[in-house]
């Protein structure tokens, strides 16, 4: 069945020969974009939709969250709002409580995060494992997240759990937990920063995550200068994530490679850290993606829209750019071209704004600006209307 | 009839006795507020809606808005993000549209205005002139948000016309101007900026204004240090907005004195601007209120949530603070006590979050929380779901 979508008035292609289209329509025929022009030149279909004048652009692509987590961490983050220790807070926190619950609780925590995301037009998502640390936790955490998440990262390398040791932990991650998660995974992932996992050792972890022919991914210079873009830029990593901290090196080193900057401003502002130098990366000639980092605990947001915003007001990004970053940069982040485009044969994910261009959503903060959303050719309920 | 509000996880009254209340219950009787209390212990009702542990507070009191006008910036908008200087730009050019739209134009576009801060939980709403700048469309916008805003500020003094003298300017606002806009307002407002209104010129209007009973209000320091903060506290001002460069002598006056300073976040980000000093303001002793100045030029935004999250995530207001200030801080900035606060009499204006507790404002910065809303007692169609 062939559905076609008028009424277009600024839609956001990605695509380098369609630009950016006036007056324009799309067809969808199944999961995927049939047709993409001029409203005006339209071929028939079976259903019809008139979006009235509004902007259509790509779904978001979120490519790094960690959404299968249990618990609650708003105390610490109140802490650290009035400035305060909180002895109790971190990771840990949140692995004891992934630990202790169901799958069943997992899979419905999972799901609730992704369908709000997707309430505000997030049709793509990443998630990681992180929050077991064991063989068990972690491959039941992957199961979960199959099921659910567009892309699933290993996340082993997430802490070493209290009370081990770091070098045998590195050793049981590159061994047994790595053979019960890698047959689930497209991806591996390393936090790579003082306090978590050093150069060696993450290299370590990248390199046999690697050949179990897992895609790589690196956390990175969140809280200071450090090896991770390095590293991740040396092992040709799809991405390396936060690049809070860059040394000049660390700039024209992903400038020259095809690892994606992956920035995440909402965990910078959450954190209170300073923003990620989205500019400079820019200005290198970088690749750049924006993505929410949705977790518990230093980043509990699903709204691209808030990143897009952040990046346009506070990071000097123009709104194209930011735009770019949040569909297509998300998407090359995943090493992927099925999704961030709106062109024939990409997947039917199409965010409509309730605003005339993708302007508004720097023009208009804060503002819920998601009208409709599309997900693989389907129309999902849009709206955050009450349910009691 | 009385309806019964209960299942309430978390109720910020704003109110010093009843506090903060865990497991609460409130009645709302016609337009007001009957009886706040703990659910274990609340009367009988006719009607009884139970919110699951969701967290209630005062609905949004914005109390800086300039929402009677007519006309697009975005290009505008578009140019200051991008660094280009953009000639054609400005008030004047809001003006031109608001003198040239219909009453019926100017009065739509108030209203959707309007109910999209409501579904947002803003549920008393200030609202400014200032696009006609002579006496026939001050009048005719002062009339119209009169119509739809539960305050009303004359704001002739906004920017002298272009082709117009100054002091032949504020004479004519000072004289015709106010004697046809009194009767419509409660307020009065002068821009004490360079390049608008200078001390003495800001001066005259605000006693012309003070004379005819209206109560005053300055838009003030916004651009750099200058008179705004001292002429409001001089004249007994309710408040003084914006407060972006404030001396040390300025924090001392207004902690000194019953002036609040409204601070626009939203503004100060969407002009690139530095944030306001809220912490300097709070620890000296003042009184702070949170605004969002939505207006189609400098901040084009209804989100109060936005507001709230800045303060805390970027203004180190802790949460209580920012949810103070954008409640309760916005009705003192109104010289108002029947709103911003839940306790019995005032008015039956309350915002159910889609979260367990207001921290979540700042906790998750962009989802829209808002999962219901009461003002004047009555249920608001919540969400965003699309229209068409
Ligand atoms: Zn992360
Ligand atoms: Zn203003």
């Amino acid at each position: 069945m062939a559905v076609l979508i008028t009424g277009i008035g600024e839609l956001t292609t990605n695509d380098a020969e369609l630009g950016k289209l006036r007056d324009a329509a799309v067809v969808i025929e199944g999961e995927a974009i049939a047709w993409v022009g001029a409203a005006a030149d339209a071929p028939e279909a079976d259903e019809r939709v008139d979006v009235e004048g509004r902007a259509v652009l790509p779904g978001w692509v979120d490519s790094h969250t960690h959404l299968v987590f249990a618990g609650d961490r708003t105390a610490e983050f109140e802490a650290r709002m009035a400035g305060k220790a909180y002895s109790a807070g971190g990771i840990a926190v949140t692995v004891d409580a992934t630990r202790s619950a169901s799958d069943e609780q997992l899979a419905a925590n999972l799901r609730r995060h992704v369908d709000e995301a997707a309430r505000q037009g997030t049709t793509c998502l990443e998630t990681k494992t992180g929050y077991g640390l064991n063989v068990e936790d972690e491959a039941r955490s992957a199961r979960i997240a199959a099921d659910v998440a567009d892309e699933v990262t290993f996340l082993g390398a997430h802490l070493v759990p209290p009370g081990a040791d770091a070098e045998s932990y590195v050793d049981l991650v590159c061994g047994d937990m790595l053979d019960a998660v890698a047959p689930l995974v497209r991806w591996a992932d390393v936090f790579c920063e003082t306090g978590a996992f050093d150069e060696a050792q993450s290299g370590r972890v990248l390199k046999a995550a690697r050949e179990r022919g897992l895609g790589l991914r690196v956390h990175g210079n969140q809280l200071g200068e450090g090896p991770g873009v390095r590293l991740a830029v040396e092992l040709g990593a799809a991405s390396v994530d936060h690049c809070t901290y860059l040394s000049e090196a660390d700039v024209e080193a992903l400038a020259a490679s095809d690892t994606v900057a992956t920035l995440l401003p909402a965990c910078d502002l959450s954190t209170r850290q300073p923003l990620a130098p989205a500019r400079r990366l820019l200005d290198a000639g970088a690749t750049v993606a924006l993505a929410s980092n949705a977790n518990p605990g230093s980043s509990y947001t699903t709204s691209m829209a808030f990143c897009v915003t952040t990046a346009v007001l506070q990071m000097r990004m123009t709104i194209d750019e930011a735009v770019w970053s949040a569909t297509a940069g998300g998407a090359r982040a995943l090493r992927r071209d099925d999704v961030g485009f709106v062109r024939p044969g990409a997947r039917a994910d199409l965010h409509v704004l309730e605003a005339p261009s993708t302007t508004h959503l720097a023009y208009r903060p804060g503002v819920p600006l998601t009208a409709g959303v599309w997900r693989r050719g389907r129309r999902l309920t849009s709206g955050f209307a009450s349910k009691w």
